[in-house]
C-alpha cells in the first residue's frame, strides 16, 4: 500500500467520521414507503482511485435504491445502441427547472431538455427498449451494471418498483405528453415499466465506485481491460453529468464539489474525478432539489482535501 | 523553447490554418453598426501556456469588442468587493434561457440565475457601482484589464459603447425590471451606463488570453507573482464559466469542448484549461445562440489535439 | 307564425345561404379518422327562440361530434351535485393558453384555470364520476342530453371515443399530472373513458339548440316547465361560457360575436341569447384556436341582424 | 320621478349603506404614498340610467384617482384614431397573468395580450401619441373626459403622477421590452410620461359614471346627441371590458357580476350595463388581483337587485 493509498484512506474516514457527527442532514424522500423508511443516518463513502485501490467508510456495502443514478449507465448503453441519433431525442443543455418538469417539453414541443432529468431518462429508456421486450432489456441493464461492478448480487428491488409504478404519475404524464408529440416508440406501460425499474436497482456505495470506474479512466474497464466506451464517448458523459446531473442545483453542485457527478432521490451520488477515481457517497437525507444533502458536503471537502476538482488543482 | 511549446505552436497555426479555410462562418452580430461591420473572416487564435509560452496565429493581434466576456472580470472585481454576499443578488444556475431573457426574472422575483446572462451581468455591475462615480469605477475595471494583460494600451471603444447605449432597450428592460423588485441600488443610468462601456473595451486575442492567466493558474498572475483571487476563488468562476459561460449553449460548448470558457457577442472567447493553458480565440460569426460559431470548433479541435478536456486526458 | 318569426327565419336562411357560397373554411380536425373524413362543406343553423319556434337552414339534421361543447352539461351536471365546491377543483379565468396547455398545470400545483379547457374539464368529469361507475354516469350523461333536447335518439358515437381513447396521450398525460397532485379522485382509466365517450356524443344542431334553451331561459326547461338549474346558476354558466368558451380566442369571439357559447373540435359551436335564444351552427372547418371559423362567422351575421349581443343592441 | 327611478335610489342607497358597515374591506394600493394615504372607509356609488336620472350615494363626490379606468377612454380615442389598425401593436384575448406581468410579452414579441394590461396600456398611449406633443395629448384626453362627464372641473393630480413616474420602474421595463420588439413609435419617457398622467386623471363617481354613459348607449353621448363611437364599436369596448377589464380577476367578476367593467388600483371601477346604465363606484381596499374588493361586491348587489346581468335577467 502506497503513502498516497494511505493518506486517501485517511481522508475518506475523516470525512465518513464528519459526516456522522453532522445534525443536518436534510429530509429523506418520502413519496414511497419503500424510500420514506431508509434510516436518515446512513453515511456511506466508498472512492476507488486509478490504481484500482479501494478506500471505503461508514455503511459503505449497504443497498440502496440507485434511481436516477442507473440515467448514467442507460445513457451509456443508449449511445453505445444509437450514437449520435439519441440527440434526436433528447437535448444535453441543463434544464434551469426542476427534475419534473414539463414546462419545458411543452415549449420545446416533447425534446426533454437532457438525458437526467425525468423526461429525458424516460425518453432515453424508450430509445433502448425498441426491439426488445421490458424483461429481456432490464436483464441487460443489470447484468451491465453486474459488469461494470464485478460484482454479479446487484439486482432490482421488486417492493420499489412496484411502488414507484403505482404512484409514478407525474412521470406517466411526462411519458404521455412525449408520446403526443410522437417522442417514444414503445407503449408507454412498457417504457415506463423498464424505467421504475431500472431506477429501482440497489446497490451500495463500493458496487457503485466500482460500476463509476470506466468513466474516470477514458472509457476502460479497469478489471478486463475492456473498451466500455470510446475516450471522447466517456468525457462527453462526464460533460452531461457535470451540467445537468444534479437537476436545477447543478450549478451549485459545480461551484462547490467541482466533479461530474449524478445524484438519486435514494441519497446516492456517483462522482468522477476523470483520471483520479470513481467515488460514490449516499446519505438519504436530501436538499431542496432532491440531491443528497450531506453527500454533496462530503463530496466538497473530499475534492477539496485531494485537490481533484476538475477546475484546477 | 521546448519540444511540447514548439508541438503547441504547430497546432494553433494548423487550427488557424483549417479555420480560414472554411466557408462555414456563422452570423456576425448586427444589432448596431460597430458589430455589424466587423470581417465575417477575421480569425485570431492565442494560448498562453502554464510556463508562459505564446503561442498565436492569425488576426491575433487585431482589437474587437470582448461584450460579455468582461462579464468574467466584473464577476472577479464584485467577488473582490462583496465576497459571498454577490450571491444574494445573482444565482450561478443555468438559466435554460436565452441571455437576454426576462421570464426567469418574473418568476425568480428580479434575481438573475447566474452572472453571466444580461441581467445578472447588470446586477453584477451595479453592486460594483455602489460606493463609485460610474467613471471611477470604469477606470478601475480598465486597469485591472491592463495588469492582468500586462498591456497599458487596452481601452473602451466609446462609439460601440455609445451605440449600445442608443439600442440597448432590452438591458434596460432588464434593469428597470430588477429596480422594480429593489434589486438595483443605483440609478439605472448609471449602472448601464457602466455595463454598456465595460462591454465595449476592446482587446486582441493576445491581450485577453494574457488577462485570463490567472484562471488557469490558482488565481495567480503570473507576471506579478500576485493573488489576483484565491485559488478556491479561481476554481469557483472556471465552474460558473463552464456552467453559463455560453448562456443555452454551455451544455453542447461542455460536451464538444469541455474547458470553462465566456463567450461575448463580438466573436470572442476566453477558455481556461485549468494548471495548463489560458487561451482566447476571436471569430465574428455566431451561432443560434450568439456563441462564436469557429470559436468553438477551433476550441473543440484544439482541446482533443491538446487533451485538454476537463474531463479526461 | 308570427312577423318576428318569420323574419328570424328568413335570417338564418340568408346566413346558412351566405355561409354555403363561402370558399374560407378552415381546416377539418385531423387527429382522428373519424373526424377527419366528415365533409368539409356541411353547414348547419338552428334557432330556439323564446316562444319555442324552430328557425333551421342546412344540415340542421345531420348529426356531428359535439366534442367540448358537452363540457357545458357535465359542468351544468357537477355544479348540480358538488355546488360550489366544484371551484375548489377548478378555475373559472380564461387560460391565456391553447386548450391543451399543460404549463399553467404545474404553476397553479394541478388546479386548471376552467371547465372548458381539456384539463378542467377532465376534473369536471372526475368529480361527477365519483360514487359511480362509468357506464352508469355515462348514461345519466346522455339521458340529461335527450331530456334537454326532447329527444330520445341522441347517443354516443362509440367509433369516434374508441378512436379519441387510442390517440388521447395529450389528455393522458393532463389527467396524470392533475392526479401527480392528488386533483383526481379516480382511476385515471375511468374518468378518461367518461370524458372521451361524453365528448363523443353525436347531435344535430336542432338537437344541440333544443338543449341549450334553458340557458337562455334562467335555467328552465321551456318543454316541461321544469327548472333545470336555478336563475343564478345559468347566468353563471352562461358567464363561463363567454370568459372561456373558445378557448384562447374567446376575446375574439366576445368582440366580434358578443355572446356567451362554447365550441366544439367537430365544428359545432352552442350559443346563447339569454332571454332570446339557443342557437347552434355547426361547419367542421376549425381556425387555429380550434373553434369552427364559419361557426364563428355566421354567428357573428346572426347577432348582428337580430340585435343580440349582450354588448348592447 | 317615476317608480323605476325611485326604485333604483333605494337599491343605491341601501347597497351603500351595507358595504358601509362591512369590515372587510381588502388592503389599499401602498406602492406610492399619495395612493397608499386614501381613507379606507370611503365608499361611493354612482348610477345614471338610460334616462339620464341619476342615484347617488355614499361618498359619490369626491374625487379619487382613476388610474386603469382610464384605459377604457384611451382606448375609445385610439380607436377613433387609428380604428382596427389598433389590434396590430395589441390583442383583445384575457391574459391570464397578473396585469403588470412580462412574461407573456417574451412570448408574444411584445405584442400586449390586450389594451388594458399595463403593457396593453402603454402601447394604446405610444400609439395616440404619434404625431402630438404629450402635452398637447394629455390636454385632449382631459378634455374628452370633461366633455364626456359634462363636467369641466376633471383634472390630473399632478403629486400621483409624479410619484408614479418616481416609482415606475416596471412600467418603464415593460416600455422598454415593447420598444425593444419595435412596437413603440415615440421615446419612452414620452409614452410613459402621458401614461402616468392620464392614469392619475382624479374623478368622482359622478364624474365617472357620466363619461361612461356612451357605452351604455351605443356610443351616444345622451347630452348632446352626438355620437361618440358607432354602435358596433361601443359593444366591441364593452366586450374587451368584460373579457379583460378586471385583468387575471375578470373570469370572477364575470361569474359574479355579469357586467363590462373596468377597475382602477385606485379602488374605483366604472361598469356598464349596456341599453340600462353607467355606474361607478369606488372602495379604495383592493383584493389580491389588484381590484376594489367593495366595489365588486358592491356591483354583485346591484345587478342582482336589478335584473342587470347580461347573461339573463
Amino acid at each position: 500500500m502506497t503513502i498516497a493509498t494511505r493518506e486517501l484512506e485517511r481522508v475518506v474516514r475523516e470525512i465518513a467520521d464528519e459526516m456522522s457527527a453532522r445534525p443536518d442532514r436534510g429530509e429523506v424522500a418520502g413519496y414511497i414507503p419503500e424510500l420514506a423508511r431508509v434510516d436518515r443516518n446512513a453515511f456511506g463513502l466508498v472512492v476507488v482511485d486509478d490504481a484500482g485501490n479501494v478506500a471505503a467508510a461508514g455503511d459503505c456495502d449497504v443497498p440502496f435504491s440507485i434511481q436516477s443514478i442507473s440515467k448514467v449507465f442507460t445513457l451509456t448503453l443508449a449511445l453505445g445502441k444509437a450514437g449520435d441519433r439519441l440527440w434526436q431525442r433528447v437535448g444535453r443543455e441543463p434544464s434551469g427547472s426542476p427534475f419534473n418538469s414539463i414546462v419545458q417539453l411543452e415549449y420545446e414541443r416533447g425534446r426533454p431538455r437532457n438525458p437526467f432529468i425525468n423526461a429525458g431518462a424516460i425518453a432515453v429508456t424508450d430509445l433502448i427498449l425498441s426491439g426488445h421486450q421490458p424483461r429481456e432489456l432490464l436483464g441487460e441493464i443489470v447484468r451491465f451494471m453486474q459488469f461494470l461492478s464485478d460484482d454479479d448480487s446487484i439486482g432490482i428491488d421488486e417492493a420499489v418498483a412496484a411502488s414507484e409504478q403505482r404512484s409514478g404519475f407525474r412521470n406517466a404524464a411526462l411519458a404521455n405528453y412525449m408520446k403526443s408529440f410522437g417522442m417514444l416508440e414503445n407503449p408507454i406501460d412498457y417504457t415506463l415499466g423498464v424505467y421504475f425499474h431500472h431506477c429501482a436497482i440497489a446497490m451500495s456505495c463500493r458496487q457503485l465506485a466500482m460500476a463509476g470506474r470506466f468513466l474516470a479512466h477514458l472509457g476502460r474497464h479497469p478489471t478486463t481491460g475492456l473498451s466500455v466506451v470510446q475516450p471522447e464517448r466517456a468525457r462527453r458523459i462526464n460533460a452531461v453529468m457535470l451540467m445537468c446531473g444534479h437537476y436545477d442545483g447543478s450549478g451549485e453542485f459545480a461551484y462547490r464539489v467541482g466533479l461530474p457527478a449524478k445524484s438519486g432521490v435514494g441519497g446516492g451520488i456517483l462522482a468522477i474525478a476523470p483520471g483520479k477515481a470513481s467515488i460514490a457517497v449516499w446519505s438519504p437525507g436530501l436538499d431542496a432539489n432532491g440531491n443528497s444533502y450531506l453527500g454533496r458536503v462530503a463530496l466538497e471537502a473530499l475534492t477539496k482535501r485531494m485537490g481533484w476538482s476538475v477546475f484546477g488543482a
